[in-house]
């Protein structure tokens, strides 16, 4: 049997786009689940090879619920590594079952889709649909296929055109995203492995390994870290002495991200991401400089190295 | 007639909580706004005095929308300063009409609440409402009020104790978020003026501006800025050179966010916050940080200096 490739359900969601790209269904098993968690428990407890789980969107920022799966506050998921990346590009439809609302969106009294999505299409929910009451459900697709069953022609949804197909809607607007050049990035996981520590992997290989790239500079890298702070001693500047670290290395940040740490109120722990690639046999600029970060910083962990697959910069259509 | 206050509606949310804590009824009028925008809209096109709007929360981070309309990418809000801020202890309850429910959960099969409040839940939510399907509101009150006026004894909100009393909501159980000690932080707006060129303000004085703090390290001062990035240079360490700024002037920083530019994909805009008060004669710390940034940092942005009002630390129960 083929491996497994677990991605954020249902099908048709921008994850299984994403997942499509990356695991040709020809070699693997794309399995939907309902939740980014349940991607994580799969690839946690080894019953999928990989998982898909969206990350960021080049519109609406980070997903924060896969941010605090990767914070790990009850250590349910330690063995969890990024060792991949991919890009879909995003581009919103609605979706509904009266084509005569094409004309007159006043028609449309409820709004089905996920919650990022309303981010991403402020401009035409706030000039046409600003009277429809929105309703939050797990996926795109999810909301798509809720409006398929619900019978309702008041009802909409904001998803893709391919869910658009697959549950047989009209296409009542297209590209109503605020920005075209809209993308979402997708990490693909794996679990640590002995590969990790010494020998290679004998799990089959994707063109998303990063034992494959050559270079260590068409790498990125993703950490987190925490920062030695107590009420009665703040550390001025421990942020600031956290970061400078990977400026000496000439290690190019590309992302910082922040959550609350979960342990105390308005304490952080801090994502970073760079261009760069830890060597397994500790040699190289990432592991220098993760040796001095831990002098500074409370602790930290690193959550993988792979190949960067970001597309040259569109500038955005607004 | 008294200034008005313009805060996050409807009546009972927790921004209308902020607003009563800082704003006394007796000498303001409170009016409520649809949206953080409207708040934003409100503030700078001068007719209410000052804003609260949600910007914070202990658990579940930082509110995009806020950050967002401060990034103010199509210049909407440049006369819009942060003067203040108060924080709201949140504790969320499950509200509905059915009391006969608190013993069976599973009656329930429709969940109306604020996005920010899915996360702040995941424990209860994830042990006795999987099932049920959840709806996005505005707010949390609008939820409970949805509920109220709906009849639907399988509908339930994720609310506030005092909304549930406002609208003759049953209690079918307190304290449901995953941590206690819970909090959100609001920022108070006002509309920059004279003032903050020479003369102080003939505005009425509350105790939150920031003139009345004798000691800058008791104050806090928002920034937003951009790093000069372009795809041909991309400037190895320039985040790390913009923070360090911070650290050589003893500027603790307290918290930082990206958000993305709008302008170009996968390029972001960064906001920190830190300890201490930008001083209007051109003075201190922070006018020598700033004036030192500008020489690395592609722009920045002061959004403003006002008193700390931050409780002590919270340990989170869990």
């Amino acid at each position: 049997m083929s491996p497994k490739v677990a991605f954020l359900g249902p099908e048709a969601s921008y994850t299984h786009q994403a997942a499509l790209d990356t695991f040709s269904p020809d070699k693997y098993t794309l399995t939907p689940q309902t939740t980014i968690e349940d991607v994580f428990a799969a690839v946690q407890d080894g019953s999928v090879y990989r998982g898909v789980v969206p990350f960021e969107n080049s519109t609406n920022g980070s997903v924060v619920f896969t941010l605090d799966l990767f914070a790990d506050l009850h250590s349910k998921y330690s063995d969890i590594l990024v060792c991949g990346e991919a890009y879909v590009s995003v581009s919103h439809c609605l979706l509904g079952l009266d084509t005569s609302v094409t004309s007159d969106y006043s028609k449309i009294k409820k709004l089905y889709s996920h919650p990022q999505a309303w981010g991403q299409c402020k401009t035409f929910l706030q000039q046409h649909l600003k009277h429809a009451e929105r309703f939050d459900v797990s996926s795109t697709s999810r909301a798509a296929q809720m409006v398929a069953e619900g019978n309702d022609p008041s009802a909409a949804a904001i998803s893709s055109k391919v869910a658009g197909t697959l549950f047989k809607l009209s296409l009542l607007s297209e590209g109503i995203n605020d920005v075209s050049g809209n993308q979402t990035r997708f990490l693909v996981l794996r679990r640590r492995d002995t590969s990790d520590e010494s020998t290679p992997t004998s799990a089959p290989s994707t063109t998303l390994d990063v034992e494959e790239s050559p270079y260590a500079e068409d790498c990125k890298t993703l950490l987190l870290f925490t920062l030695p702070y107590t009420p009665s001693n703040p550390n001025p500047g421990a942020l600031a002495q956290c970061l400078s670290v990977f400026g000496r290395y000439k290690l190019n940040l590309t992302s910082i991200n922040t959550r609350p740490s979960g342990v105390a109120s308005w304490e952080y722990i801090f994502f970073i991401e760079f261009k760069g690639r830890k060597e397994k046999d500790g040699s190289g600029a990432v592991n220098a400089a993760f040796k001095e970060l831990s002098g500074v910083c409370e602790w930290y962990r690193w959550l993988g190295s792979w190949e960067n697959r970001q597309p040259a910069p569109v500038c955005l259509g607004i």
